[in-house]
């Protein structure tokens, strides 16, 4: 008994500090590596890599994991053992029933296909993209067969990002958030306030935005001694180790309060990750998050539940204000307040509003599904995602650059990835009414800029329990239920019916 | 042949990919990793290097290396390849003479030791360092005992930096190179120009810094798509990859000539790791260095020979005023040229001027040698130290803190190392002689800041070779000699000479 188990907790010792290093790789790469720096790093990544993978399917660590399972003692382990072992045997599995060759040749192919995007991207042409996304999608196809979960062949896709989640559920929350948005929408469109929407060309220089997104990580309770911000193309969040979590920005878009917001969002993932109880869980599969969905509800409640929100824009207008140009100088904050949350159909997923955001999710979601299903195919992609847009923003995209090949998703593999957004959103507003109907005083408390007792929540509600349960559990838990679109439209409707005056 | 070829390659290729990863981890750790980061950074550099070892003494490459060497073919090979198996075999064969439980001890000694210094000298308090320093010259010389080169037992730690290099050797050169530097600096402290040498007390922003060290590392020709400068304590050079050579500087120091010619120095390092042939030697043993102390010629050599030289401030001076504070406006280049050159006795070695710089050097391989070879104690170090510095500069540390603990190289079990500083400079003079020698041009291309002739010199005769050669057949290929304190020393004469008008 004690021996399988010291050794499966070594083994995933090592494994988090491969992760670890592995982390490192990926994050000098996004933010200081020279250029030509790039071929010796894909070296040193499939390296690592491949040494994690070996360890994951090795017979060893399996034959460890399977006496100790059936083993008669395992029921008397202490939870943190059992949920341990529980977590770690259906990783393994699942690791061990995808043939090492196809994982290279899914690595082989998604390298190929990065670059083949990008190239598309830049030159908005989808036909460059189609040959390397055919053969993605047959693999994404043949990887589910390995797997095969019950029900529709996209479930296995899903479930990797979404323990637990699958399409029917997916279809029935996705389809009611939709016609509920777009009639939202709808409404909005023909308000008196729409119309006289307010346009503010915002110029900021670098250095304020930087000090701006400064004093958000700072009073979010970001600590110092643990994280940092720096600057990537895309903005993201890594760890490095349980005592080092970072998070980018980007400050070289147009709209300064893109880097205020992406930094809200990441500050949000980072202030999970450094939440789940290190000492307890470290260098274990559970101190991971269950989902990406509910890894998402973090950063979506502090981005839009916190950060969109009036209360927080009492207390932080002044403070943005301050490092502004003078453009803001006599604006109101009502105005402003407005300004933050216009609504405004767009082309674009990561520069979406609030309200059409999930939108854009759940178009992939819908071409995700029919792709795996057989129903299209790559090459019609172009075509249908422009007539969804048509259907559900009012939009056409001029060209595949701002549609169909915008995000980098596809070309790596991650199929399953998007619904994961929209479920965050979802989560985020049931997190968020669950602690303003239990503390009435966190709105005062936000209006101070003062957010202790919101981490304190979130902490003691998800965070702390790292992966030993499921995202599904973890919000019926702490919401009384699992996934409700309904809280999240409800959410939707009072603050934007307001805004407009509808 | 083939396959133990490609065996050895493929290992080779492995241990190179982690040599990338290992300075990736120390690089961060030295730059950007949030202080808690600690304690997981030390488990990744641990398991990587531990990797690392288990690959260099695994006996299926020893067998195949042995096979391959003792072949009747192996004289066959095409000369690089026996070149990486017969340096690779010397490697391997030394890194197995150690046995791993030793390497176990050493790693967790000098974990001890470094906090323990660290302490030791913010209290300036020696006593507190003793036992570390005790245990680790135990391990050293029982290090020695394994090894165990004929000679004098420092032998063996010289040699582990410096090929070939011996006690007898440095003993000749550096007891002349004490005696003339001595020389020279009493001839100095007599002299009228001494007496009236300019105090300036520079006050540079960082940025400005900043910016001057960005020209340097332009001017000296550093690729910014294969490199890049940051900041850190210590000034520093690292490989992440081939195309991948970073450089740190600090900005912080009262001087701000302290960040512009450490920024010289380490551009020299990282233009000699990008100057050994790439394609060629790629993934190889004898893609390194042969020795430290070629490594440090190449430094020297920008930062004493080239950047502290007349003719570049010809060149530089204008640049640097415009970048610095009103101080420099009416400030003759000629007084400038001397206080940049001012010869004080000083404590620190960092902080030394480029003729006393070798004497703290020579003390500290005296200590060493005497040390190793038991003719010493470690707790009898401070007041030897103490009388050494009073017999080669005539000052005496008023603490430990700026006399026997101002290095952190014993606390990491580093014993050997600091010769390779003198034996840089001394290079780093024979280098220039023969450059110059061949292509008086060359001082001018110095005064109009054009020093591509002097890398593509370098390159060929330095770079070029890798570890094909030993440090010795190198500079005995080049200047036609090998290590010789009088080319150095008549440099010496000439500038210091000719300076304070002796």
């Amino acid at each position: 008994m004690k021996e399988p188990l010291d050794f499966i907790y070594k083994e995933q010792k090592e494994l988090s500090t491969f992760g670890g290093i592995a982390a490192l790789l990926g994050w000098d790469q996004m933010t200081y590596m020279p250029p030509m720096g790039a071929s010796d790093r894909s070296e040193q990544t499939a390296l690592i890599s491949r040494l994690s993978h070996e360890k994951v399917i090795s017979d060893k660590l399996w034959k460890h994991i399977e006496n100790l399972s059936k083993s008669k003692n395992f029921e008397n382990l202490p939870p943190k053992d059992k949920a341990v072992v529980t977590r770690l045997k259906k990783d393994v599995e699942k690791a061990r029933m995808i043939p090492s060759s196809f994982v290279e040749r899914m690595v082989k192919t998604t390298t190929l296909a990065y670059p083949a995007w990008q190239e598309a991207r830049e030159k908005s042409n989808f036909k460059i993209f189609i040959p390397y996304l055919e053969k993605i999608v047959e693999l994404e196809k043949e990887y589910c067969g390995y797997i095969n979960l019950p029900g529709p062949r996209y479930n296995t896709l899903v479930d990797d990002y979404e323990e637990g989640m699958t399409v029917d559920k997916l279809k029935k929350e996705f389809k009611y958030l939709k016609t509920q948005i777009i009639d939202i929408l709808e409404k909005i469109k023909t308000s008196r306030l729409f119309k006289k929407q307010h346009e503010i060309d915002l110029k900021f220089p670098i250095e304020k935005q930087r000090e701006i997104c400064n004093i958000v990580i700072e009073t979010m309770l970001l600590p110092k001694d643990k994280s940092r911000i720096d600057m990537s193309t895309h903005p993201f969040t890594t760890s490095m180790g349980y005592n080092d979590v970072r998070i980018t920005t980007n400050y070289e878009r147009k709209n300064p309060l893109f880097s205020f917001f992406s930094t809200a969002h990441e500050a949000g993932h980072a202030l999970y990750e450094l939440g789940v109880p290190r000492d307890e869980f470290k260098y274990t599969v559970i101190s991971d998050s269950p989902s990406l969905g509910l890894h998402e509800s973090q950063s979506r409640f502090w981005e839009n539940m916190i950060c969109r929100s009036k209360h927080f824009w009492n207390y932080f207008y002044p403070i943005f204000k301050r490092k502004s140009p003078d453009q803001l100088k006599d604006l109101d904050i009502d105005i402003w307040y407005r300004y933050v949350n216009s609504v405004k159909p767009s082309f674009i997923r990561v520069e979406a509003d609030e309200l059409t955001y999930c939108l854009h999710v759940i178009l992939r979601f819908e071409l995700e599904n029919s792709l795996i299903d057989d129903k299209i195919k790559v090459s019609e992609l172009p075509e249908i995602w422009n007539n969804k847009m048509d259907e559900i923003l009012g939009i056409i995209p001029k060209n595949d650059k701002d549609g169909v090949l915008q995000d980098m998703h596809w070309s790596g593999g991650n199929f399953g990835y998007f619904p994961t957004y929209a479920i965050g959103s979802i989560y985020s507003s049931q997190l968020f009414k669950k602690l303003t109907d239990e503390n009435p005083s966190i709105l005062s408390n936000i209006e101070k800029g003062d957010f202790r007792n919101i981490i304190i929540w979130l902490r003691e509600n998800v965070h702390k329990y790292g992966r030993m349960m499921t995202a599904d559990e973890i919000i019926k838990n702490a919401c009384g239920e699992g996934l409700n679109a309904k809280v999240f439209v409800n959410y939707l409707k009072n603050k934007y019916y307001n805004l407009y005056d509808i």
